[in-house]
């Protein structure tokens, strides 16, 4: 099964589990895998921006990606393989690719900057990894400081087949994805999915612009998928007042470097991961934000019972 | 009166209000003095990042500068005075300080990059203001695009005695805050005012950390005040409930470009401003970002009575 | 006299004459317009990048450009009003042209990425200034940060009549030239006069790339003078040896930052200006550096006579 | 036989061979290192950022650095391990020192800002590659954007004694020469090797001001070795005389971007390269450039009979 325009709902990006001495924690994979199909995910992303695949050599990315795969119950995965050369990006897509991989996620580096110069880059990543494999585009200027148009991604879709998703995190974004929609409805450009990044931190109106759900990592998953659900069903207060509840440790999250040690924390919290653990050199909560952090949970506590049973 | 290291409180960031024509507004600036005044402000900022000072020549700085200075009702008016040339800060500085001014606000040019670059910065900044001109030290990595590590800010308090202040905008900025406080808790450092800006987007924890309160333009800054003064009387969790009330509609204003937008229209509907307009080239809502505006305001009215006036 | 997209040969960029003290030295500025008369350029440029136009305050700079106006002789003075700020941008601008100038340059503000956002850029500016204001486009990534591919030069050309030159200092850039030139043999451009910046460092090239000269502030612009007079003569290889025989001062007074101290050390050599100052932040060259230069010429002094009457 | 402290003379920068398919041509690889080794040079560092290396797999890259070090005939060979992880910099590290090479060199990622993000990064790299491995610490903010103070150059020898070399590549970078001497001659820093990149274009004045050599690759890395050496013997005038014979073509070919297809090409007229390619996506020289090429190596042909045998 191969990713298609048609992708919708929500595509957690899964966090590396380590061990406390960096080793790869296989039995917490196994474990997240059977959470975000609890949660509703219809699909899942792995060796994104947080990852940290640049600390995994080849062999430990491609069994990762290939346990995730092992465990994908029929959701498309969509494996990360941005990469400094092409060469990298080429063996590691065909690898995932050959064994069941749904697609894969590109982002650019970040030394381009006109428009002709992301469009011939993402030409070049084409023609490295094949036509025949779907791609997702990765619109991430607040890390990544390459800023595409509406107009750069439009030529793109228009130019690339393969490319059928666009994760959107651009900020601010919300423009962007009326401006691609619009393009649309007008004839001017082919379909594609949108899913939203960035935390979810526009999710609440980004869906209403057009968007077709999330593909980031908040550490609470299973409120995206409600969200996401709640909106598609109609009941929107009722989905804006879960998100707000949410807001404040999303927005904490999503705080740049820090973000991922949030993270794993809640998730090791929640049962997930044995560990917090990032793998050397990586990044730790001081004993400052960690109460900060057991604070937020105390107070979505009052609002999300999954909180609640952390807190208790 | 001159700025001094003990400032605390809340100082609003002022936008500069125009006409639609765009001539500048000065029956609004009275107005919302009067509003600052009457939101318990401690302090004031003019033409900053977001007062589209680059916009107006040097005799409407000087007006606009002076009319806030007459209506300081004995609180410190602090001038932006950030320019591509040290003789165009001097000037400003020196006409400001003429007619009252207790200080200016100075932010990097963006070109800077390593430590000995951004200190020598700020020793020609004081040598072209001079000595006796106290001064607010802006760091706001996100839009400036230079980074100041902890032991740069303490090599130019240590330095330069004129300056007073920390405008606090990095991001993530927790920890910096811990560290300068941990610098003055060990006698390493002199004590300096911090306060925080990013429109508020971490307020519920810098304070926590260290800060002294606020110095940003979210368009109800009687929010910021409440919350300050709730945290001074130990009133936490209400002031948290307060803040978190206000967040999604803070985290919508704080994008930016879209943000002076946002916050000139909420600060019309609220009738301070007469228009929203910016001088061009300037931003303005499109009507799906207003729509959501509205919305936000809708759903903070079910918490804060003064967004309840709005939305009747 | 306007500027119009005929314009070739050489508009040296004058730097600013400052005495010791910081002060203005008008003098100077009269003994180097004679000095550029005499050389045989065909325009002048005040107030660009190395004109070090930050430090003067808008009474300075436009007593200078008024001085310079004043001495052109009938050649065409072009001002640059780059400014953070389309305020101060126009009122030098309607100054300068009031008092005669015959059009300005202007550089693009750092922060431009998109293509849309570089070309959007030119347009405010073109609403600021007027459209009746013909202007130079200045192409300096290197010390601007922003990349115009040939595709963004031709949308600022199609959609601003008003831009009737391109200061050219892209690196790599001799690819550039060609294709402009391809655009207009094609019938896709209207005609542009380009001249070369850079400090000369490709004009040997340039000039057969299709450049229609120099623009650019080496401390012997009279042997850039000479060097387009005798290509334009046809005598290539003599051309070349003059320039080559320059290249390796040409080249060290390129370096960034250095330059100006090596440029306006040289003119005081050459008696042209009284002092070598720059106005305070400036550089200054160290006693090594100055041993380099006096080097440089002594050597250079084997091939031209002007630079032998500096080591006699 | 590791890398040192003492190391001195001419260390090129080796192109990576490729036939017209993108295929690695060995043969080329053996020819290049007898050339090398008949200039006289003293060490040699393959796969580094001209070496085309992030479009080598990793099998690749050791099959080429170990062709490299098997006929390396007793002088030092540096591979070039920079890695956007620190797992494929290990890898690739620990293998090519298992195989013989010297030492390693790590370049900074584009991201790093702040003095202390810049040492700790090379903490990082020796937590992962090991303390036992010589490394060249590479400076060359044009192309990385990462700007290192002497001071912080100076941070990282005092931290790290694997640090042994400085390949000196900033620009202006002259008085960076002169700083770290002058550290080393206060006593306040160890000696280190500087040997210059840049593709030369101040080594003229570079060796004057303390630099140990060149370690760049200058398509007549002969020219650098004699350089040095006439250096080196006193001859200074002669050595100039040749230098600047070759600063026209040596220029031309310091351009990023173009640089090493003008390396490639005239490397293959010199018949040390069978083919100019580079691996896709790489760049070719126009028809014009091309040109400009030959034309630049005619006039070389005067001063230099190795130029004077690709034009007979």
């Amino acid at each position: 099964m191969k990713l298609t325009a048609d992708a919708r709902g929500v595509f957690p990006i899964a966090p590396t589990p380590f061990f406390d001495d960096g080793a790869v924690d296989h039995a917490s994979i196994d474990r997240m895998m059977d959470f975000y199909h609890g949660c509703g995910s219809t699909g899942l992303t792995v060796l994104g921006q947080l990852g940290e695949a640049p600390k995994l050599d080849f062999n430990e990315s491609l069994e990762i990606a290939s346990q995730v795969i092992g465990k994908s119950a029929g959701i498309p995965i969509v494996v990360g393989v941005s990469a400094p050369g092409f060469a990298s990006m080429r063996s590691l897509t065909r690898a995932v690719m050959d064994r069941g991989a749904a697609g894969v996620m590109i982002a650019p580096p970040n030394t381009l900057r006109t428009d002709d110069q992301i469009v011939n880059y993402y030409h070049q990543a084409v023609e490295a990894i094949g036509d025949d494999v779907p791609f997702v585009l990765q619109d991430y200027p607040l890390t990544f400081s390459v800023q595409m148009a509406p107009g750069v991604i439009k030529r793109i879709v228009d130019d690339l087949a393969s490319c059928v998703m666009l994760k959107h995190e651009d900020w601010p974004g919300l423009e962007k994805i009326s401006t691609l929609r619009r393009y649309e409805a007008e004839g001017a450009m082919r379909h594609i999915s949108i899913l939203c990044g960035n935390n979810g931190l526009f999710l609440d109106y980004e869906m209403n612009r057009g968007a077709d759900g999330a593909n980031t990592g908040y550490c609470f998953p299973d409120m995206l998928c409600d969200f996401v659900r709640m909106i598609g069903e109609g009941q929107k207060e009722e989905a804006h007042d879960l998100f707000d509840a949410h807001l404040p440790l999303l927005r904490y999250e999503q705080q740049p470097g820090v973000g991922l040690a949030v993270r794993k924390y809640v998730m090791m919290r929640r049962g997930i991961l044995s560990s917090a653990a990032q793998r050397r050199p990586g990044g730790a909560l001081t004993p400052a934000a960690r109460s900060e952090v057991d604070h937020l949970l105390t107070r979505l506590a009052r609002h999300d019972p999954r909180a609640g049973k952390l807190v208790a």
